[in-house]
């Protein structure tokens, strides 16, 4: 721990990993496909300062595949990627985007969104598959139950959950016994929108006294107040030595807000999706940059931005690729989104370090409730 | 000139535009709605080293305008390219893209390929719009006819040509007057694939004391050989002091047949169109990546290539980006077969000013056969 808030919290830390040391709170880019969507391995971590980034089990395990992965030199190499790479557990996509699907205790039992063809997860495979992938922090596989979930569902998912976790971790121990390398493995706090089974949750995951503790299954469509008192809910039982992961969250102005509960680690797609759908994120708010007021202007997306976007091109020029369709909107709009987070993720550590994390926290909600 | 081969009529020169000069022969990527598909200006101008591009008229015309584009500083400033731009008349665009189109003695009314808008082409608009754009090199409206066409037609057509380069000239010489900047105009040589008609035009340019003449028309569905000799035909009759455009070629084994003819500049799709479908040009030939045996070569595309996609990617992680539609790949992919071009053309230039270009066109004859 480097610094923590004295009113909320918030803290800053450093993370070690095998691919170097990350300071937090950080925000990971997503990478999906062993890519993040258009942008190089130089663009992320030369340019952006990226030192660590999510990649999907789900889709790397279906293709590629982890032995291809492993074959090549595992996933650093063969996305020629520096830093460090945090896999989920592949259970959050099994149950948003594959076909038919079957939970048995077991584990789950699912229809490929490329080809249908049948695959099963177990708590075992999915460490398997990520240990061949090289990745530096695992997932173990958990059940994302849908919102809204009735309590004695959630319960019952969240036990599962919890089994599959100790099962994850127990694998996860003698796999490491064979190879050298260390790979820490997260277990994932479940229990749906329930502050009693969070907790419940919470409690029994300490037994496995793990690197760090994911909270999962938020961001499903639930409202926003709802996610934070599951975190809060969560977060006090959690040691306070160990990384505090919020999985798949959140908007700009909630970054700050996770922050304050406790959060040391954040990934979503938002900043790269919503780049290339044409939303992008500065200091003074959104910029939908299809509309008609940016057609002539000439000036940066955000003044203040010191990525190569911002630095070399207007917005006109980006609407004028946003509506040619031109692929380097894309790259153009995912560099100033990342950029735009991680400097949020700085605002926010070097706020913290400095001592003045509340008064931080009161001017962003103020700006945010201004431009809301 | 700096250099000319004894035996054949390659040549080695420098341009000298605005925006710096450029070493001939040149090979110019094309980035038709102001971006090379894919790339920033750093990726081109910094790591290929690219020191001018062609933009195309009839796209940028339609959208967003040259009128645009002259309010947002030029098109250099607009997509803040700092080396030279060279745009094409539009005039073959209007005959391959646009639907409904009425050739007058007066100039072209088509419909836009957008939204079906009718517009008209006129010698004297076109240059406006290139003026708009602020191009180094603007080039002179032409009618490209179909292959093939009857004599009588391509004879009509030339002429046609020949008076609407003749109104270019005059329109562009009474615009210099008004400002101060030295844009170069180039007549386009037409003919069809007749041999007399080539010759025709080419001397009737001559009137015009252009600063470089372009040899269009060539890869409308024509044998190959009969574009080279439309190329000869029309190429002794230039003046050896200006630079001569071969318009739209070629394939990597072509332009150093181009440049044995006299060609100094050439331009074409095929590097960055392909690079998007899968079709890589690499030292030892064609790699179409999406073939399965890709599919685990940790190799890089071109072992003797410096481009940034040879030097941190392997063709497995290719194939994998193209096989899951990732933008990545059509960004890698580019870099490497623009890089490929540039290559050849510093081979060639290197072989004609090291007095071995007959050697040079041997051996690479010689592959080219092999390959074949």
């Amino acid at each position: 721990m480097v610094a923590e808030c004295r009113e909320t919290r918030a803290r800053a830390g450093l993370l070690h990993t095998p691919h170097g040391t990350v300071e937090t709170p950080v925000f990971m880019p997503v990478g999906t496909q062993a890519t993040v969507k258009g942008l190089t391995a130089r663009d992320l971590a030369e340019d952006l300062d990226v030192r660590i980034l999510l990649a999907n089990t789900y889709h790397l395990y279906l293709r590629p595949g982890p032995d291809l992965i492993r074959e090549m030199g595992g996933l650093h190499r063969f996305m020629s990627w520096p830093n460090a790479i945090l896999t989920d557990s592949g259970g959050y996509q099994v149950f948003s985007l594959s076909g038919l699907r079957k939970i048995t205790d077991d584990g789950v039992r699912f229809q490929s969104h490329l080809n249908g063809d049948s695959h099963t997860f177990t708590p075992e495979s999915t460490v398997d598959a990520q240990l061949a992938f090289g990745s530096d922090i695992l997932m173990a596989l958990d059940e994302c139950p849908e919102y809204p979930a009735s309590h004695e569902y959630a319960r019952e998912s969240m036990r599962r959950t919890l089994r599959w976790a100790r099962q994850a971790a127990e694998h996860h121990r003698r796999r490491l016994q064979e190879s050298p390398t260390r790979h820490a493995l997260f277990p994932i706090v479940q229990g749906s929108m329930y502050r009693d089974l969070r907790r419940e949750c919470a409690a029994a995951l300490l037994d496995l006294d793990a690197d760090g503790y994911a909270i999962g299954g938020l961001s499903v469509g639930e409202p926003r107040p709802l996610s934070m008192e599951m975190v809060e809910a969560s977060e006090d039982i959690l040691p306070r030595s160990r990384p505090r992961y919020a999985m798949g969250v959140g908007m700009p102005a909630e970054l700050p807000e996770y922050v304050a509960r406790g959060v040391d680690m954040m990934d979503c797609v938002l900043p790269t999706r919503n780049a290339r759908n044409g939303c992008l994120f500065t200091s003074q708010g959104r910029v939908v940059i299809k509309h008609a007021r940016y057609r002539d202007d000439p000036r940066p997306l955000d003044e203040t931005c010191q990525c190569y976007t911002c630095r070399k091109y207007s917005r006109a020029y980006l609407r004028h690729l946003f509506q040619a369709g031109e692929i380097l909107y894309a790259v153009l709009a995912t560099r100033h989104n990342i950029q735009r987070y991680l400097d949020i993720m700085r605002e926010i550590r070097h706020a913290i370090i400095s001592n003045r994390y509340p008064e931080y926290l009161r001017t962003v909600r103020l700006a945010s409730s201004d431009a809301a």
